[in-house]
């Protein structure tokens, strides 16, 4: 109605637009997640603070799972490095922005629910494959690895042949990642070094031939 | 009462001994988990499952998930493995092992439960690095990678100095841990194969010299 009664766009107090609820949503789930936990971020408390109805949320995102999934794992566009011919550098940089998502408040706190949930419904949450690392960044990743085992100018010695891969790039980048888990969710407790290059060396050290 | 009204040894119906009381508690645990989840294995849940007072359990294990962690980390028996010669197969036993760990319904309760305690709580639960892979664990794994590398007769060329390791024991047991949690809790419901001699493989790449 009242953008029938104007000729001005609809800005500032008109209606939303689709994209800013969504920012508006994610922003008040990635804040109820730092500070209340995962368990108080239900789909109720986050429309609330985000001040839109609950049916616009189910319309977004089937549950409280894949809205969090969708907050803390916005799709890693840092991670989707070109290759730069330098294997250990590039490694450092994945190894780098997975820390850093896993560093996030709100990831730290919505990790371990999302986890319990995959176990207890584990038919809802394919996806997490989708999201943690996702088939664009495992497809990166692997030419990434294809790359800079094939184009090493420094080793010569150390090309192979991109059709047989001396160690499969999917489970590269799970030793990765779990590694990152690890490093992220339980060494920080244990009282041994907080640097992260050992994983770079670990999957480096894996990859090459 | 009993006991001094009979000449007879207290057994069977007699007071419980300590180690009695101790194994129903954490059986009773671990049922509580792989049945009710690690929300519902309160110390009043356990307690009266096990029969026992809550005081009994706060006289052993000071908190819910110190409890929670000796029933599902009972320290490891069979992963203080005797080095044979074949760093292969030694990685490989571990790597099982701590599959079969994180396998057991109760471990796969517990795990995203004790991970969040961590997080929120980090001044209790240093003592991760003591449950999930205590020093007997860490110092069987470096001396089987120390006599592993400088005893492998099949690879006279693998011989290296053991007081120079080409990588440090504890980073390759958290990489090694940390990729075992990612292959467990996480790479299931991605539909990517399921073994785990990926795992070893990245392993023994990463410490062999």
């Amino acid at each position: 109605m009242a953008t029938a009664t104007t000729a001005r766009p609809p800005r500032g107090r008109g209606r939303p637009r689709d994209e800013a609820i969504d920012e508006r949503v994610l922003a008040a789930t990635l804040a109820l997640l730092a500070e209340e936990g995962y368990a108080a971020t239900t789909m109720t408390a986050v429309a609330r603070r985000a001040g839109v109805g609950t049916p616009a949320l189910y319309r977004r995102w089937s549950s409280r799972t894949e809205l969090v999934e969708n907050a803390v794992f916005p799709g890693f566009p840092d991670l989707v490095v070109e290759p730069t011919g330098d294997l250990r550098a590039d490694v450092q940089r994945y190894v780098d922005a997975y820390c850093a998502v896993f560093a996030a408040p709100a990831a730290r706190a919505a990790m371990p629910g999302l986890i319990s949930d995959y176990q207890t419904d584990p038919g809802v949450h394919r996806r997490i494959g989708d999201r943690v690392a996702g088939s664009r960044v495992r497809d990166a990743f692997a030419a990434m690895l294809t790359h800079d085992l094939t184009h090493d100018c420094a080793d010569p010695a150390g090309l192979v042949d991109p059709a047989e891969p001396s160690f499969d790039p999917d489970d590269a980048l799970d030793v990765l990642i779990g590694s990152v888990m690890q490093h992220s969710f339980v060494r920080p407790f244990t009282g041994r070094a907080a640097g992260n290059a050992y994983i770079t060396d670990a999957v480096v050290r894996a990859v090459s031939p």
